[in-house]
């Protein structure tokens, strides 16, 4: 690298934004590039990857898990839906409790669907405490509940999650998140989610607009996190004070859009939670192209594509002359 | 592929707006794969990508361009900006005399800056009708002027662009539309290209409000088109209607939001200004989970990794132990 490059280099400073765009998808940037993962595959397609730590455990169940160099690979033996479902519970129950891995710690008795892309049939259900061990893609669901108040302007609700909450207690948080989770539509877990978490009635929730998706690449000490959250935005009556049903949230807040920027930007806001509200922000002007340098990159960490990631390592797999199912 | 394999693909069916994605990406998702395009290299870093046919005229001028197998060099010798820019300019308007490119025909005397990310230091700047021919990543400004309609709902400004322009004649396109050219910032380019293209004082402009950016990568007989565009939203006052100044629109037209899908999906709308229309459709709910099954894919091709991309063939062009600068 000569001078004049390392000149260039050096005007790419990253905002307060797009530190914590890195942040949440810390394994976009980083792990991903360094191939550790193995592909996991189900009947014959990449749905998931998994990490070293955690393919040593699933080598203990040969004939559940069929582990290659650059996969594991799902008993093909298995054939359908159910039967795949059943025979991941019964490994993912005696793991969690010979107490193998945190996350399982927070098992939900609460399922995901596993496909590649979202519109894919799924090819089996799994615990969402164990999603992460795979790497398979979680999807759910937020609202934007928002204020344009007579004298603060734009104010945005949010949580703090509950003390006793299994994953980021006491973190703050979104007015209403929630997974979806098998056999809910986006737009019923929105409703759902949205009376449980914060007392939306049927009339608030009539000015309940869809306004896209965010989708980041994040990984912790508990495991992988490819997600994406369909996003909604509901601007409510300045009276309204949101009130919390299922002992999941601490209390709530509305903040001005100035200090919703000062708490994503804290460590006591969950990371996987502020692509939404950066999105938020970006959506309404609050973040724009005048006071973020960086604004293309900003955005386009927000939507990162997952939904041709596992499709792009399919075909790599075929390129290095492997069998898909192996 | 065993049977099961291609019944989940099966399920893989593309929507009207999933196709009309991938032909505004018909280079990122298939060109880019191929990689029979050579790395365009300027002081040590990637900044675009040369087709074979363009590399064959460019390797005519030995002393500006130096090509290689795997990239084609900007000579290291050019010292700096005003240097390198005057030499291609040179070659430029020598291939254009010659009517080696259709696009060169569109000379314009409007130059774009080059460089790999958005907010690096420019290392030339080239005209805007050549860029095409180095996959230099435009940038542009859209407003999406609507009204929210006492009768007819959400409606939408479109403009039918003039019968004598130089692309595109005739098809219809976005409100308001313009590139982000050398010295101007993008809010000034919003209301330059406001008022000149629309007639929006900056009474109207007040309530001009950034919504974002799209991202796409499109290839054409004339050459290669990664494009990143600033977003914007305006809402205006049912009674305005806009009038043109530069003699560069034939008509202005405000429909419904249906109507506006039936343009974008027909072929007289112009193909890299529907990524706009798509987002302002999605951001405002037009387009939602419950009427596109691929919805997180179609938001994806909408914000492609455009600022990584060259970077990332930059890592490549290292990893294959190729010197960056050769």
């Amino acid at each position: 690298m000569n001078d004049s490059t390392a000149h260039v280099h050096r005007h790419r400073t990253m905002s307060k934004f797009l530190k914590l765009a890195h942040k949440f998808n810390s394994f976009y940037l980083n792990g991903l590039q360094k191939k550790e993962c193995r592909a996991f595959i189900v009947d014959g397609i990449q749905v998931g990857l998994v990490q070293a730590t955690v393919t040593i455990e699933l080598s203990r169940y040969p004939n559940v898990f069929i582990v290659n160099p650059n996969s594991v690979t799902l008993n093909p033996a298995f054939r359908d839906y159910d039967e795949r479902s059943a025979n991941i519970e019964s490994v993912l129950k005696e793991m969690k409790e010979k107490k193998l891995f945190v996350t399982l710690k927070g098992w939900r008795d609460e399922c995901y669907e596993v496909r590649t892309m979202f519109a894919d049939q799924p090819l089996l259900k799994m615990d969402r405490s164990a999603t992460c061990l795979f790497g398979i893609c979680n999807y759910g669901v937020d609202i934007n509940g928002y204020v344009n108040h007579p004298q603060k302007g734009l104010c945005i609700w949010l949580q703090q999650r509950s003390l006793t909450k299994q994953t980021w207690p006491g973190k703050w948080d979104n007015m209403v998140a929630g997974g979806l989770s098998v056999g809910n539509s986006v737009i019923h877990t929105a409703h759902k989610e949205g009376e449980e978490e914060a007392s939306l009635t049927a009339d608030l929730m009539k000015n309940l607009q869809s306004a896209g998706t965010v989708s980041f690449f994040y990984e912790s000490e508990r495991g992988l996190f490819p997600d994406t959250e369909f996003v909604f935005d509901l601007e409510l009556p300045p009276d309204f004070v949101p009130r919390n049903q299922d002992n999941e949230v601490e209390k709530f807040e509305l903040v001005t859009a100035t200090e919703t920027v000062n708490r994503i930007l804290s460590p006591d806001f969950k990371t996987t939670s502020c692509p939404v509200i950066i999105d938020f922000l970006i959506r309404h002007g609050i973040i724009n192209p005048e006071n973020e340098p960086r604004f293309p990159e900003l955005v386009e960490l927000l939507h990162v594509p997952l939904q041709s990631l596992y499709k792009k390592c399919d075909n790599l797999l075929t390129e290095n002359g492997l069998s898909k199912a192996e």
